[in-house]
């Protein structure tokens, strides 16, 4: 790759603001790489949307990203991933990295006895992308996160409920299958016990990323800390809290609402 | 209106499937009129977006309706109604009702000493556009209700931090300012108690069409049962299940997915 190349950024798109979870492991581990992401908050859920709809989305957000000449695109949901990641991959021309497959890695490496689980929302789920025998859709896990009720013992019953099958089952791992997920992670901890392994698709896709980047040669060699932008289809009141709630620290950066 | 535009039907939109609460109280109200009805399933919920994006969207909806040659349009949602619904009146030429005064009227009507609560969405709640003193957005009943998930600990236990304020203030009427609530009606009764009245916005507005209709000389003469047309944008494997809990009956109409 040409050397003024490098400095393009890495695009990054969601149905939302949860694949900020996954910028958060981004600017950990490549703080030096341009960073453009896109929430489609103005059709947000995708989980429970079908193929069709979650396709056509998943292109129209993938092509905003290459207008704004990005060097790769980390498709930062799992419903689009599981419904969408393949034809993405096959139709666009520059590296396309989705969620399953690094976080299905990850999980295979960590799990000691193979019993790996994993929780997402129905169109995951039931798409059966993430091929484990153990597979539960948890749908009202992300309302729940996006009204910021992140706590309490209304989610903690929600919880039990959707969880028990884990544990009849005797898991040993558990994949969190959405990028909102990890917002919730102590009650899923908490209701799964300690030793249970959960694995956060965000940091998987971030490390596959860095990996990918360096090997191909591909890293942003700048030594500045990396710009960010975010561009949003609907922009509400609440968007910079529910946003720093996922980033996991303060939006100072560039914001802007933008038509698809 | 000529005759043969009497058999033109009633249009019905919606963000998603809460409209359908609605319809169920026109077939009971009005037998003989053909309905129309259009689900934006695709970019449901609408409770959650910019009063920008409302807007756009809810003329989208009835623009598709006016294309179907409807005689007139029922803006079966709140948010919409509140949003949108005074731009729609003034810009579409042939009757446009909401939800809202109809509701408004049935909950003054009704009330025995003035104290009116209301529940919502949180773009409506937040409009102000019922302009009741208490109003508290209930953000989680509609996934809530959209899973199915219609009783339950955690179901009542979301409730009870919902309702406790309209406890406080000791209210005696309470609007279900969203056409997805009436599914929830025992759970909302029980926790306000059996004295407080519960208004559901969908047969308020069915009401207020029955006299419009009748009034202006719309309504249909013919004497067999109208014929009704279902409309989404987006399809998936559990709508006929979520629609007919909605609905109280079963679907056997003509239904289509269509793009807007």
């Amino acid at each position: 790759m040409p050397k003024q190349d490098l400095k393009r950024p890495i695009g990054v798109f969601d149905s939302g603001l949860g694949g900020l979870t996954v910028v958060k492991h981004l600017i950990k581990l490549l703080p030096h790489e341009n960073i453009v992401y896109l929430g489609d908050t103005a059709r947000v859920p995708y989980g429970t949307r079908s193929k069709e709809a979650v396709e056509k989305f998943s292109f129209e957000d993938a092509n905003f990203l290459l207008r704004m000449n990005v060097k790769c695109i980390i498709i930062a949901c799992n419903t689009s991933s599981a419904l969408a990641g393949e034809k993405l991959k096959k139709r666009i021309k520059i590296p396309v990295l989705d969620v399953i497959a690094p976080t299905l890695k990850h999980a295979k490496n960590v799990s000691k006895g193979g019993k790996i689980g994993i929780i997402g929302t129905r169109g995951t789920i039931d798409s059966g992308a993430y091929k484990v025998k153990f597979a539960v859709p948890c749908p009202l896990f992300v309302p729940f996160i996006e009204e910021g009720k992140t706590k309490g013992e209304s989610l903690k019953l929600i919880s039990k409920d959707y969880l028990s099958y884990f544990k009849k089952h005797k898991i040993d791992t558990l994949i969190l299958g959405c990028t909102h997920y990890p917002i919730i992670k102590n009650i899923i901890q908490q209701e799964m016990g300690k030793n249970v392994i959960l694995v956060d698709s965000g940091k998987a896709v971030a490390e596959e990323l860095k990996n990918l980047l360096s090997s191909s040669k591909m890293l942003n060699e700048g030594k500045t800390k990396g710009k960010k932008e975010f561009y949003v289809t609907d922009l509400t009141d609440r968007f910079t809290k529910v946003a720093e709630m996922f980033l996991g620290q303060k939006i100072k950066n560039k914001l802007a609402k933008i038509d698809l």
